[in-house]
């Protein structure tokens, strides 16, 4: 391995940092920036994803639709106070190309309410798909999916 | 990034990585050697973090308090056969100085009783700045910000 | 810290992701590819680690013993359709020679049945020794060492 690939990996490292930062602090507005333009979103459970169902809780097909859906968000402005923490683990690079990276890893979100009640929310991987932009990961396609076959929540929030 | 960034990277993950093996080991009396003689330590929750409110569940302002804080734990002796465990996840400088860095990071504490039972025990970010001194970095501030207004314990513990 | 540094830290980060993968995705068949022919491989209690004693919920003395799981674990073919998703945090390097590593990490475990129900269904550490064989890092010792006393499984499974 070289410096390259070393600068590579931390790069991706700090991607997914970042993404969950964005988050976790409720910054959801910025939350589109991640990814491209005509990027794929898609929240979906492991049993339909394997099952190779198209849709999911969530799907964009777009960056405009991710906007949309934070201005829905925050429009439906339910009073839900509690707070999310996500926790992502081994990030892996499954295929490699000079403008674009195959991944996946793991994560784990949990839920706290305003009364302090903890749960395990979601678990599952990302499998996404990267690519370089004006010297900048994005994310061309992003699966989130979801151990579960449910998830406990009123309105469909990014993970 | 150049080779220094990605030494200082790993220089970050290896702290955390010391930290909580410090901590989950029950090794409290090796737990005021990460922090400076002055340092600044507090676990408080999100909601008092964000309102400004000085104090929390444990509040230290220098290394010598967090001493004192383990001889209290030691002394008082509750038997609490329970082990902790923290994962760390999303280390992320925020503000970068020659000999201090500002950090956030994302943390979740498992504990196991000794019948086995296992619950969520906290999750939350540390709020971390940390200076260089002779070549290690020292926690200067650690604010333990957890994502919940309580915290299940008879005796605070370090987090 | 030098490139070389770095590189093996990479290197471990990278094992261990592709261990808790190969697990996650039910390649268990995949599993015994990640140990010395001649390893050492048990799952245990930390009551039972500390206090010595020598056998554990797994155990096994070759990679041909772990084989052996894999197969009698396919034919009981006891219908569980649960998922597990491993977090791995705080790698940690204890001692370093040429051609041998001893590691702890932190690891978590997050169960999900198929009606979505998730519970943690482990947390521990990995106590590893690692060595090098033909450029690749194998475990010739793998203590997974569960913080409870308890598991809840039918079978055994890798961890």
């Amino acid at each position: 391995m070289q410096l390259e690939a070393v600068v590579r990996r931390l790069e991706l490292e700090e991607l997914y940092t970042d993404y969950v930062h964005c988050l976790d602090a409720d910054e959801l507005e910025h939350w589109p920036d991640f990814f491209t333009e005509d990027c794929f979103y898609r929240v979906t459970s492991a049993e339909n994803y394997e099952a190779g169902m198209p849709l999911g809780l969530i799907h964009a097909t777009s960056r405009n639709m991710l906007k949309d859906r934070v201005s829905a968000l925050r429009e439906a402005n339910i009073y839900e106070p509690q707070r999310y923490r996500h926790l992502v683990s081994s990030i892996k690079i499954r295929e490699e190309h000079r403008d674009w990276l195959d991944l996946v890893a793991n994560f784990m979100v949990v839920r706290t309410m305003q009364e302090g009640d903890m749960t395990l929310f979601a678990a599952g991987r990302y499998l996404d798909q990267l690519r370089r932009q004006n010297g900048t990961w994005k994310f061309a396609v992003k699966n989130v999916v979801l151990d579960s076959r449910q998830i406990d929540t009123l309105l469909a929030i990014p993970i």
